[in-house]
C-alpha cells in the first residue's frame, strides 16, 4: 500500500458541506493501490459504557483519475449535525489499515480504541454542520451563459461621444494599444436582441469607468461612466433593459491598482509624503518617479509598487482602512443604484484576502447571490473556501482544452487528468459555477489558436459547454472572429452580415440551447470519461437520474466508428459520416432518458 | 520516484510569509524517495523578450520526518515582494522531474518553457507578500510559562462568598460533580506570589463569570464575576496586580453554549416560539424540552442542540447576529474594561468560522498582540490560518508524549513521527505559541498517568519545555498532585507544606528559569531528532545560531552510555550516574555555545 500517497485534509475540498444537511468527503490515494474504502463515522458525544459508537460505514465511490491519483467520494448525514470520521482502506493484496487525524494505525491497535487519553482520538472531525461557513454559490450562475464584451469594441451606439482620433468601425482592423473605435454602453443596448436571439443571460464587461486607455484597466474614476462609453442614465437602461430580458450583468472591478491619473496618485505626485493618499500605495520613498525608457512598460525602477512592471498603474494598499472603505463604497455603490449582478475582480489574486473577505461581507450584504470572479490564472484554493470568491476565470480549464484540442500537445489522458486535477481542487458547488472560457480580452482569439479551424473551434465549444461550470463567449466569437494576443484579440466586432459566420452562430445557438435544455444534468450530474490515446478519442458521460449525456470528440487523424452500444438518437454532431462514423475534428452528442 | 506522494499547496503551512519579507516554502515527499530538492522561483512578471526570468535556485534542506513522509524547508525573498515558484526533484536514481502548479513536467516539456498560453502557467504562485494577510503570533507568548488555574479549587480567599454546604479544604480529598470548597478571586491574588517565584508569567482562568456548577462551563450570565468567587473589584485588582508582577492573565470564553439558567434561555422556556431568544438557539420545535433520565447527561431526546448530549447547556446559534453582537461585546468588555490578555474558547471547533473571523477583528482591534487560544483536541489547520486563532491547545502533542512516556505504547521513532507531522500542520510561527501542556481539568494528572512515577513526570516536562510551544502546568503539579479524569482531578490545592512535593516543586522552578534563560533558541531554533527504538532512547537537538540545547531521554529498562562526543557541560540532570550513565526514566540536558 502506498500510504505516503494518501491525502485527506478536514475542512476543506476533502470534507466539505455540499446542502446544510450533506457531508461530501473525498480521500485521494496513488491510482491502481486501493481497492476499496470506508468510512466510519458516528456522533463524537456517543458514548456507552465508555466505549464509543461508531453509527455509520459507507463505502466510497472511486470518482475521478489523474496522472498520479485515484480520488474517492462519499456522502454522509449527522442526525446531531457533527460527525466523527475516519477511513479503512484496503489495497489489492487485501491488507487494510485505519487513517484518521492522527495518522496511520492497523485496525487492532489501541489508540483505535476508545479508552484512549483523548478518547476516540485518531478520528477526523467535522465538528458542527454550519450552515453559514457553507461554500454557497449563486444558483443563478449556473443557469447562465455568459457573453464577454470589451465595451471600446463591440459596437458604437452613440458617434457624439466618441474620443478624438476614432478609427472607421472596421471588423478586419489590427487595432493597436492606442487605437479608439467608439464602442459604448448604447452600443450594447442596442443589441440586446442580439444576446436574447443567441440565448445569452449573462454581459460581463470589462472595465467601463472613466480611463485614458481604451481597455479603461487604468481607473481614473470609478464613480464615473467613462465620458466615451456614455453616461450613468445609458449605464442604468442597460441594466434595466437586460433584466427585463432575462440577462444578468457583471462588471470589472480594478481594485489592485488604480491608474495615475487618478486624482490620489496625482495628489501623491504633487504633494509627496504630504498627501493624504501617501499611504493609499505602496511607496518605498518621495518623491516618487520612475525612469521613462523605449519600452516604459516593463522599467523595473519606480521607486512605488506597480501592477507589472507599469508605472501608470501603482498598486493599492488594500491593507489601509481608508482605501479598504473607498473600495467597498464603490463595490456596494454599483449594486445599490445600478443593481448589477456580479463583480469580475481584476489581478484578483494580488489583493489580500482580508480585503476579499471584506468585500464579501459588503456586497452579500446588500446582495446574497452576487456572483464574485476572481481574475486568477493558476489554482486558486484559498480564494475559494466560502468566504472570499464564488469562482474563478477557469484558465487552467481552458490550457488543458486549449492544448489538447488547437494544440494537439498532450494526449486525451492528459487532457483528462489535468482537468480531473483541477476539479479536485474545488468544492462540487463551486466547480458548477467556474467561470470556464476559451478565450478572453488577455488570450488570442480561439479560432486563431485553432489555427482557423473551425470544426475544431465547435470541438472545443461543445467540450465546454458540456462541463460542470458556467460557459462564456468572447464578443464575436458567435461569428467566428479571429485575432491574435493582445491588442488584435480587440477588433472591433463584426456587424456586417456579409463578413459574419452565419453557421458558427447557427452552431452555437443551438449549443447554447442544449446548455439551458440540460443545465441540471450538466452542472450537478457526475462525470466520467473514456479515452483511446492512440486514435486521439475522448467521450465522457454526464449523468444525473435518469439523463445521461454522452459525448464523443475524434481529434485524431483517422475515422472513428462509433460502438454500436452507443445510443445515436437525438445527436448533435459535426463531420458525422453515415451516423456512426466521426471523422476527424467530429464530434457526437447523445441525450437518452433510461 | 513516489510521485503520487508529493504534496505542496500554496498559500497555507506549505507557502506562508514567516515575517514580512520571508516566505517559507515546504513541500512533502515519500520518506526515503527523493535525494534533492530545487525551488526555481523568479518575479511573474520580469519578462525580456518573450521569455520569463527565473531568477532564484535555492536548494531545500531536509527537516521533519513521519511515518511515511520526508518534509523539506526553503526560504525566499523577493525584490517585488511576489514570486512564481516551481520544484525540481531528483530522486536517488538521479532522475529529476519539475513540480508546479499544473502537475509534473519532464524538466525539457514545452509547456515548462514560457510561450505557452498562460506563459510560465505551470508554477505555484506568491502573488504578493501580504503583511496584513501573514499569519502574527503574539510576541509576549512564547516568552510565557503558563499555569492553570481552576477557581473553585486554588485557594480560598474569602470565606463570606462560600457557597452553602462548602466542605472543608482538604487537598486529598476526592470531589464530586457537584462539590464546593470555597475557591475564588482573592486566593490567587493572594498567591500571585507562589507564581513568581516559580517563575510563572501566564495564568488562565477556566471560567469565573456567574454559572449554577463548580466549573461555570454552564454560564448564567457573562457580564457578571460569579458571586463565589468574589467581584469585578476584585477582578480588577487581580489583573492589576498581576500585570505589576508581569503575569499575563487569559480567561476562559465558553461561547459554544450557555447554561440553561441563563435569562435567555429561561426566557425560551416561558415564552416559546414568542421569545425573543427563540433564534437564538437551535430549536427543532415548541416548546423546547428534554427527558431527565437517571443518567441525565447523555439522553439525546432533546429537541434542541447541545452541548454533547447535556441538555443543561443549549448550543447557542452563532450564526444569529444578535447572538454574534452578545457574545462579542462580551469578548470586548473584559479586555476594555479589565485588560484581560488573552481568550481561551471553549468547544471551540463547534461553532463557526465566519464568528471567531469576527472575534479576531473585534478583539485585535482593541488589543493588537491578545492570544486567542482555541479549545481543539484534533488537528486544527482551518483554525489557524491567521484570522482566526494563535493557537489551540496542543493536546495531539500530549497524547504522542503521554503514549511513549507514561503508557510505553509507542516506540521512540513513532513518537518522533506523530510529533512532526503535528509540527507540519503549522507555520512555524503557529508552532511557536501552541498551548503544550501535560494535562488539565479535562484529563487526569500526569502523575497519576505516569502511574505516580515522578521521574517520568519530569522526563515529560523536561521534554515539553524544550518544544517550540508554550508550556503549560496545571494547578498544584509543581507540589506533585495527582488526580484520576474529572472530577477527581479537580482536587482543592495542597497548601500545607507538609504535604507539598518541595522536590518537584525545586526542580519545575529550575526548569522554567531554563525556559527563560533559552527562550528564543527553545522558540525559533531547529529541531533534529535522535532515537533508538531498541533502548527506547529519544533526544533531541534545538540550535539557533550559536546556542545549541541537547536533550536526551532514557525511557527503557537498562542504562544508557552517553556517547563521549556529546558534551555534558552546563547540565540538567535526573537519574545520570558517574555523570555519563543515565539510568532508566532519566535524562540529561546539555547547553553549548560553540
Amino acid at each position: 500500500m502506498n500510504k505516503a500517497a494518501i491525502y485527506h485534509r478536514p475542512e476543506s475540498e476533502y470534507a466539505y458541506l455540499y446542502t446544510a444537511d450533506e457531508l461530501r468527503l473525498r480521500i485521494r490515494t496513488a491510482k491502481n493501490d486501493i481497492q476499496s474504502i470506508s468510512v466510519i463515522a458516528g456522533d463524537p458525544y456517543n458514548w456507552q459504557n465508555g466505549t464509543w459508537q461508531k453509527s455509520a460505514n459507507v463505502v466510497m465511490k472511486k470518482t475521478l483519475v489523474t496522472e498520479t491519483h485515484q480520488y474517492w467520494q462519499a456522502s454522509l448525514t449527522a442526525p446531531f449535525n457533527r460527525l466523527n470520521y475516519g477511513f479503512i482502506l484496503t489495497d489489492s493484496l487485501g491488507d487494510s489499515i485505519f487513517y484518521g487525524d492522527q495518522g496511520f494505525e492497523t485496525l487492532t491497535s489501541s489508540s483505535n480504541d476508545d479508552n484512549s487519553l483523548m478518547g476516540a482520538n485518531n478520528y477526523f472531525k467535522m465538528p458542527y454542520f454550519q450552515e453559514i461557513d457553507r461554500f454557497k454559490a449563486p444558483e443563478w450562475v449556473k443557469k447562465t451563459v455568459w457573453y464577454q464584451i470589451f465595451p471600446e469594441r463591440f459596437a458604437n451606439g452613440d458617434t457624439s461621444n466618441d474620443p478624438s482620433g476614432t478609427l472607421p468601425w472596421r471588423s478586419g482592423d489590427h487595432p493597436t494599444a492606442e487605437s479608439f473605435y467608439g464602442g459604448d454602453l448604447k452600443g450594447i443596448i442596442n443589441h440586446l436582441d442580439h444576446f436574447s436571439q443567441l440565448g445569452i443571460n449573462g454581459l460581463y464587461l470589462t472595465p467601463i469607468f472613466k480611463a485614458p486607455t481604451n481597455h479603461k484597466y487604468d481607473t481614473q474614476d470609478y464613480f464615473e461612466i467613462d465620458p466615451h462609453f456614455g453616461t450613468k442614465e445609458d449605464f442604468k437602461l442597460l441594466v434595466e433593459r437586460a433584466h427585463a430580458a432575462g440577462i444578468r450583468v457583471m462588471l470589472d472591478a480594478v481594485f489592485n491598482h488604480i491608474g495615475d491619473q487618478s486624482p490620489q496618485w496625482q495628489d501623491v505626485i504633487a504633494n509627496g509624503r504630504q498627501s493624504k493618499y501617501a499611504d493609499w500605495f505602496h511607496i518605498h520613498d518621495f518623491p516618487v518617479r520612475y525612469t521613462p525608457t523605449d519600452n516604459f512598460e516593463y522599467t523595473a525602477d519606480a521607486n512605488y509598487d506597480t501592477f507589472a512592471f507599469t508605472p501608470h498603474m501603482p498598486k493599492l494598499n488594500t491593507a489601509n482602512p481608508e482605501v479598504q472603505d473607498y473600495l467597498i463604497d464603490i463595490a456596494t455603490y454599483w449594486i445599490k443604484e445600478f443593481d448589477i449582478d456580479g463583480w469580475r475582480l481584476d489581478v484578483a489574486n494580488e489583493v489580500d484576502h482580508h480585503f476579499w473577505k471584506k468585500f464579501r461581507r459588503a456586497t452579500t450584504a446588500i446582495k446574497p447571490d452576487i456572483y464574485i470572479l476572481g481574475e486568477i490564472w493558476t489554482s486558486a484554493q484559498s480564494w475559494l473556501q466560502g468566504d472570499e470568491f464564488s469562482a474563478v476565470m477557469n484558465y487552467a480549464f481552458t490550457g488543458s482544452i486549449v492544448d489538447f484540442f488547437a494544440k494537439q500537445q498532450i494526449s486525451p489522458s492528459q487532457m483528462v487528468h489535468k482537468l480531473n486535477a483541477q476539479l479536485m481542487l474545488n468544492r462540487d458547488q463551486t466547480n458548477q459555477v467556474m467561470f470556464n472560457l476559451l478565450d478572453s480580452h488577455d488570450a488570442p482569439r480561439i479560432l486563431t489558436v485553432a489555427h482557423n479551424n473551425k470544426t475544431i473551434v465547435k470541438q472545443m465549444y461543445t467540450f465546454m459547454f458540456l462541463q460542470q461550470g458556467t460557459p462564456d463567449i468572447y464578443y464575436g466569437s458567435e461569428y467566428a472572429m479571429s485575432g491574435q494576443q493582445d491588442p488584435d484579440n480587440r477588433r472591433p466586432m463584426v456587424w456586417q452580415s456579409d463578413q459574419q459566420d452565419a453557421t458558427m452562430y447557427d452552431f452555437l445557438k443551438q449549443l447554447i440551447q442544449l446548455r439551458h435544455d440540460y443545465q441540471t444534468v450538466l452542472s450537478e450530474g457526475t462525470l466520467s470519461w473514456e479515452t483511446d490515446d492512440n486514435k486521439n478519442i475522448v467521450g465522457f458521460t454526464r449523468q444525473l437520474g435518469q439523463t445521461k449525456i454522452f459525448a464523443i470528440f475524434n481529434a485524431g487523424n483517422t475515422n472513428y466508428e462509433i460502438p454500436t452500444s452507443i445510443d445515436i438518437s437525438h445527436i448533435i454532431s459535426e463531420q458525422l459520416y453515415n451516423n456512426h462514423i466521426i471523422q476527424p475534428n467530429g464530434f457526437l452528442v447523445t441525450i437518452s432518458n433510461q
